[in-house]
């Protein structure tokens, strides 16, 4: 048999060689679905839905209770989540609806639904949210699943390594996964941003998705190689490909070990500059994970996701449970938590908000939060209460004018005041500070630099305004790039503001974890750099290697540069001197 | 009879006294229409919508001869668009398929999809574009009233000098009303954007909209007071109030005489810094009433409305033409192309661009012109050969990088060899400039000031952009202010990089026009201001009263400012000051 190269998508590193198990939750719905029906049959097609909800809804149940045993609470939120879905008022009644109006199949309703929910969380910017809109199409397969009483492959049979080849993966199928057996992904759909890439990168598996038709080529145990960087995938391949491949294999391992040396590692230039390295979370149970990939601290805790896993608002009390569980588990190392950055494409059932033409110029964040400002008050509360169990830090988003700053820090201010009148212990000289996303604020630095404890930027918004473009907008997101000259410009503008009034700035976008431009941030000075996890040790490797003197020189050069090429280039060159590339 | 006053939005300054005239163009809708046919019924209803739609093409027909040659080509020409929706394949083939699969009566069925089209307008940047809602609305309203067959009061009746009183004023209506008689207008519904607002403003006509329910209060013949600029008006008035206000009517009258010296003036300041006031057009027709409103350029020719009354690209010929027309108008007067801004929220029937999430950060002006560069090549030809009739200056839209605007001057160079080569006569030593309206390329001015011949600053992006907010949203508009101290900078920056490289900056967005910002525009040395015409005189009477010199101290001051509204009290007190104000 000759080998075939069949190519997808590479959205998480790595080499792995082994046997292709492919998995079929759902046998096809090949069998033609009817999309309309007749007057007569709405009662019958309504009461085969609510069937099908129903046994949805017990499998759920099931799948819960074992995910929850096995592989504990946070893997079975996912499916609860889930489940909810199928009591929304909107949906499973909104399919009804459909039959008796409009008289489609039950199929054809659920899938309406289905798209309507999934649509708009695709087109949100948070990728937790993003990720909903697997869970809602995870759902609907299920309820067709039982529309139609069919039944696949399961996860489950997975009983020794293997790479799973799948048309692609919903949650409910990856909270069933054993990692141990799971050496590699690849998926006939998706690109950098689907669950599977998403949920690769997180878990370290190394993944190929969206390789479209060609995934025919490959059988149930077949030997394949995968390589997570280039998209390839080898079926069958010959040996002089496997010991090629296997060697590159142990090479990239060896490199990952040494890598991996880097981990516990404070953040310190060879002439002694030292930067503190945190994480960005979005959930609690992701601050331990945090301190075992390194991490000295919490840079950014989301808190959407605490008000989005809701029918309603959480309490002061839910909340302060939460916060408090990062806060200790972080045991004395800072912890930032950023206010409620909500709104406009982030939208929670029990705030009905407006649908917006821009929602990422609209009603959000800081501008939702001063607007209800009972949900800050709530919110600030829990937050201080919390910050008596470790080092909290506030943080505002999106604030655009010195008079939201002064706004949000007035009622911080009352809000300790009502906490000490009534004796509630808390840390009364707990830092406050603001993201700096709006460029408005990144070009006024130096007046809010006199006012608040510190910055944190965030690259992705001060992107996206800085150059107007709409990152998630696949036709114009070539234009996005956090090494745009104007860009560097403001973060050096916002640094060199809060240094000259003896203040701090942080950083919590993407630009934070792009072991390229470490270099460029050393030489601007940036005192607290905040990423995801996974980045944080060759980050830290990165600066460990660099000067701080030649950094500063090659910001010099830098500044001198018309264009976000010429910035890159620029970067890899210093980079490859050094061996770092 | 006692005098009551009733409240709604003055849109369009100015005092009048005189009859009411209750104009209903359809009479009261009020009898229930079905929403829904049954199966038998389809075919009959589908023919009831063709009647309906002959009927109103034909009562457009008669309308837009009769315009005509009453009241020129311009205005018949809005009645020829409303005419192309009759035509538009996605306008009536749509309302015929909602009759048809999902049994709507053919008024819902109308309804909605007037609906549709009118939300896609409303939802637009542009005021042009938003004009287009009141349109389609209006094509929706003839074809209603013939599908039930009612008639109504016509505008035609009004002989005598009357305050127009009516439920809304479509575009049909307004095209057909005359001038001479209308002292005012009155309506239940509207804002400070709809289509009676603009309309007033554009003719000079006070108006106070969105009165509600109570306009009841006001019968067919009552005398009536309208302020257009606190939005009263006052039914069945005593003497005393007549007096009163008919006295403050002739202080305004003689404010206006006043301001009238001004037009023709040069704009310059007590101490000798002289600017040149241009005029910002959207249509070839706006020529003459810019030059009759003292315009000594055109800062701003938008050519957008000339590709989207068409259903297919306008050749190069027409182009041609409509710029020429301009360019001859302005006999020898400086005129700025901008070339097309397009997409994203802009749409055009003949170029089928995506649906966007966030449309101002998304697909659009010069980033579709680089990807679709034939258009640009196109238009840039018909440009050069209108810029051997007068002094013709070319703009680039929304540029965010300096790559791109290489792109498009490279374009140009090659357009212009290929014109030389084929023998056509053009302005070799056209100026080409950007606009600077993204945040990136007013931070990078000092880099694009060694290459271009000059900017124009369009603040109403910048504004939001840098502020991130979109200023058609209404839960958050209160944040868009030009007067935010980092466009302030932004602006400051720009004039200072063009001059160190010896450029010159105008300015094309609202800020220039708004003459509480002009002695802070004096201090910063702006070259060139581009207005609505009807701007003109006020803001040449502000700088023809100030000194330089003081603004520039002014400036010094506002730099220190840390809020907008810090800002704005120190333009008023420095207005007030000088009895401006």
């Amino acid at each position: 048999m000759a080998a075939i190269t069949i190519r997808g998508t590479g959205v998480s590193e790595g080499i792995r060689l082994g046997k292709a198990f492919l998995y079929q939750p759902f046998i096809s719905q090949g069998k033609s679905v009817r999309d309309t029906i007749s007057e007569e049959e709405i009662n019958d097609e309504v009461h085969r839905l609510q069937l099908a909800k129903e046994k949805s809804y017990r499998e759920l149940d099931e799948l819960i209770e074992r995910t929850r045993a096995e592989l504990g609470k946070d893997k079975a939120a996912i499916l609860m989540a889930q489940q909810a879905f199928l009591n929304d008022p909107s949906f499973c009644p909104e399919m009804e609806k459909l039959i008796r109006q409009r008289r489609y199949s039950a199929e054809k309703a659920v899938n309406e639904v289905v798209e309507q929910f999934a649509a708009i969380f695709e087109g949100m910017n948070d990728e937790y949210f993003r990720e909903r809109a697997a869970d809602v199409r995870d759902v609907g397969k299920r309820l067709v699943l039982h529309l139609q009483g069919k039944k696949g492959t399961a996860l489950s049979g997975i009983k020794e390594e293997v790479i799973l080849v799948a048309d692609d993966l919903a949650p409910s199928d990856t909270v069933q996964l054993n990692k141990k057996y799971v050496l590699g992904f690849v998926t006939r759909v998706g690109g950098k941003t689907s669950h599977t890439a998403i949920l690769s990168r997180s878990l370290g598996i190394p993944a190929v998705v969206g390789v479209g038709k060609n995934i025919e080529q490959i059988n149930d145990g077949d030997f394949i190689i995968i390589d997570g960087s280039t998209g390839e995938c080898i079926v069958n391949p010959n040996d002089r490909l496997i010991e090629e491949y296997e060697a590159k294999r142990q090479r990239e391992e060896e490199a990952l070990r040494k890598l991996e040396q880097f981990t516990f590692k404070p953040a310190i230039t060879a002439d002694g500059f030292r930067v503190e390295i945190a994480a960005n979370i979005g959930t609690p149970a992701e601050a331990k994970p945090a301190l075992e990939h390194g991490a000295e601290g919490i840079g950014l805790y989301r808190t959407e996701f605490l008000f989005m896993n809701e029918t309603e608002m959480p309490s002061e009390e839910k909340q302060y449970e939460a916060y408090k569980q990062v806060v200790s588990a972080m045991k004395g190392k800072p912890v930032i938590i950023r206010t409620l950055d909500i709104g406009g494409d982030k939208e929670l059932p029990y705030l009905s908000l407006p649908k917006e033409m821009n929602p990422f110029l609209g009603y959000r964040a800081i501008r939702l939060s001063l607007d209800q400002s009972e949900l800050l008050v709530t919110q600030l509360r829990a937050i201080l209460r919390a910050s008596a169990y470790g080092k909290v830090k506030i943080m505002f988003p999106m604030i655009s004018s010195l008079e939201e700053w002064r706004q949000a820090k007035a009622i911080l201010e009352e809000v300790k005041d009502q906490l000490m009148k009534e004796g509630v212990k808390f840390d009364p000289s707990v830092e406050v500070g603001i993201m700096v996303e709006v460029p408005s604020t990144a070009i006024l630095a130096d007046k809010f630099a006199k006012e608040v404890d510190f910055f944190s930027i965030g690259t992705n918004d001060l992107v996206q305004y800085t150059v107007a473009v709409d990152r998630m907008n696949e036709k114009i997101s070539y234009l996005y790039d956090h090494l745009h000259p104007a860009v560097i410009r403001l973060v050096k503008q916002v640094i060199e503001a809060s240094h000259r009034e003896g203040k701090w700035t942080g950083m919590c976008g993407g630009m934070a974890g792009d072991p390229l431009a470490a270099p460029l941030l050393v030489g601007l000075g940036l005192d607290e750099w905040s990423m995801v996890a996974g980045s944080i040790k060759k980050v830290k490797q990165v600066i460990s290697q660099i000067n701080r003197k030649e950094c500063i020189k090659l910001v010099e050069e830098i500044l001198e540069l018309t264009t976000t090429e010429e910035v890159r280039s620029k970067l890899e060159e210093f980079q490859k001197e050094k061996g770092l590339l």
